[in-house]
């Protein structure tokens, strides 16, 4: 029988063959742009994002391999903006995954450029495979509305601007819905729309999406607060001074909000899947109990 | 009679519109983010690629404004792609087009997000419009060609790469021809293809688009060695420790090349086109002729 790991792993295998797919050799000039993107895209990640929107097809039936473009678009557009994130002039991080990040091994000048081919690379992906193109057009339209006019860089910048006064739960809702949520939100969403779902069902899968993915920043902060450094792989006890919901909730609090949206996912799942939404169900369960 | 002059103001004015009504208002929220976008992209630049776009659409027998968004959008990520370059980072530029960089009026962080949101804008702006879903994934595709393996990005990092070594003229071909001749040549030939043009004008098309790109930086080059830094609004003499035409073939040999080039590009839309391609014989003579 296929366990939550081994089908997470069945899931992650197809993204990692896919990425492979897509991304340029670095045996092609110029090598040090392709490097970059290789090391800043391979690096042993989770792959969160695509195995949900994989998860999520074949939940409403699809052949998740139909939705692999779009999923691996996902993952490119996500390592776009950590690549960009961790750069000295925004978070300023050296570490991602347990590795240097890509700025500390490339440059800032490639760190940028590789960020911005990532970004455009992800649009080429999103437009290969063999969906209609009308279908392409709405997914991609779904995944561009994650970006931005109210989207993951809205988020960023609001991010930064916390760090100049005394954020509310309203600037951390803000922040983590956009600058964490949303990516996620078009993750789950194409996942419905590519296999076909209704109208209520992507709906709700939405709904699912958005209490999933606030309830994975609230455990960002709750990591980053008790976390242990050498699992999560990345400096920890940086975001207090920022909009974290540790800072604004308290532990307990953040918890409770946790648990509670954890549990709104798993209700939506249920009601609108059944037994064939299992793994979305484990995953939100993942997501209160990583430790990592 | 409707002059070289006035038919480039009367694409213009669609194109500023066009921006106008896709760019968000500077009231919304994060505010510091719409307001660089806005600086980025309204500064009275020439628009020469937009124009481009819809100067060939109306030479196919195009309504110009069914291309509009698909205008917009290559405009979109030439600025984004400015934004980028300007970076401390990157070129380190502290005035364009006479204004000071974005980097230098919202900081470096700013700027890099700002870059970032045009980007994904314009891929949101290149899915309007009343074009059939076919066709948008047909000109997005040529759009993003323009970027990434073997575009823009790879371009610049071309372009970086040739200060560590003494450039050839292969290096400065390269270069050119993708840092700035993949957008132009984008800009012509989602014209044409919009437009319905047939797979062999598509193609010549492409040709007069590589060929007066290449003039276009080949230009840039002889004005960076003796234009005049009021009239061309950025620092000059500063590209001379770069793959420039004019370090490779010297201020006669450009001249004589960026010739030869513009000639050949006439030459192409004369037969394609005939009296219907006089705008676009007319910007290639404007290439040639240009001081700023």
């Amino acid at each position: 029988m296929e366990t939550f790991e081994s089908r997470w792993e069945r899931y992650r295998g197809l993204v990692e063959e896919g990425l492979e797919h897509f991304l340029p050799s670095e045996d092609e000039y110029p090598q040090s742009l392709y490097s970059a993107m290789r090391y800043a895209v391979f690096t042993g990640g989770k792959r969160l994002r695509p195995v949900l929107t994989l998860a999520t097809a074949e939940a409403f039936g699809s052949d998740p391999k139909l939705l692999l473009p779009q999923a691996v678009a996902i993952e490119l557009i996500h390592t776009f903006t950590l690549v960009h994130d961790d750069l000295p002039d925004i978070d300023d991080d050296d570490f991602r995954r347990g590795k240097p990040t890509v700025h500390k091994v490339f440059g800032n000048a490639i760190a940028i450029l590789t960020g911005d081919a990532l970004f455009a690379l992800a649009f080429k992906v999103a437009l290969a495979g063999s969906l209609s193109d009308s279908l392409k057009v709405r997914l991609l339209r779904e995944i561009n509305n994650a970006l931005c006019y109210r989207g993951v860089i809205e988020g960023q910048v609001a991010d930064i601007e916390s760090l100049s006064k005394e954020p509310t739960y309203e600037d951390m809702l803000f922040i983590h819905t956009h600058k964490t949520g949303k990516l996620i939100e078009a993750s789950v969403v194409i996942g419905a729309i590519g296999a076909g779902a209704k109208e209520e069902e992507v709906a709700d899968m939405r709904r699912y999406a958005k209490n999933i993915g606030l309830a994975f920043q609230i455990m960002d902060d709750i990591l980053d607060a008790v976390g242990d450094e050498s699992k999560v792989g990345k400096r920890l006890r940086k975001d207090f001074n920022k909009a974290s919901a540790v800072r604004i909730l308290g532990l307990e609090g953040a918890r409770r909000e946790m648990n509670r949206l954890v549990d709104e996912a798993i209700g939506t799942v249920d009601r609108v899947l059944g037994k064939r939404g299992a793994f979305l169900k484990s995953m939100a369960e993942f997501i209160r109990s990583r430790t990592y």
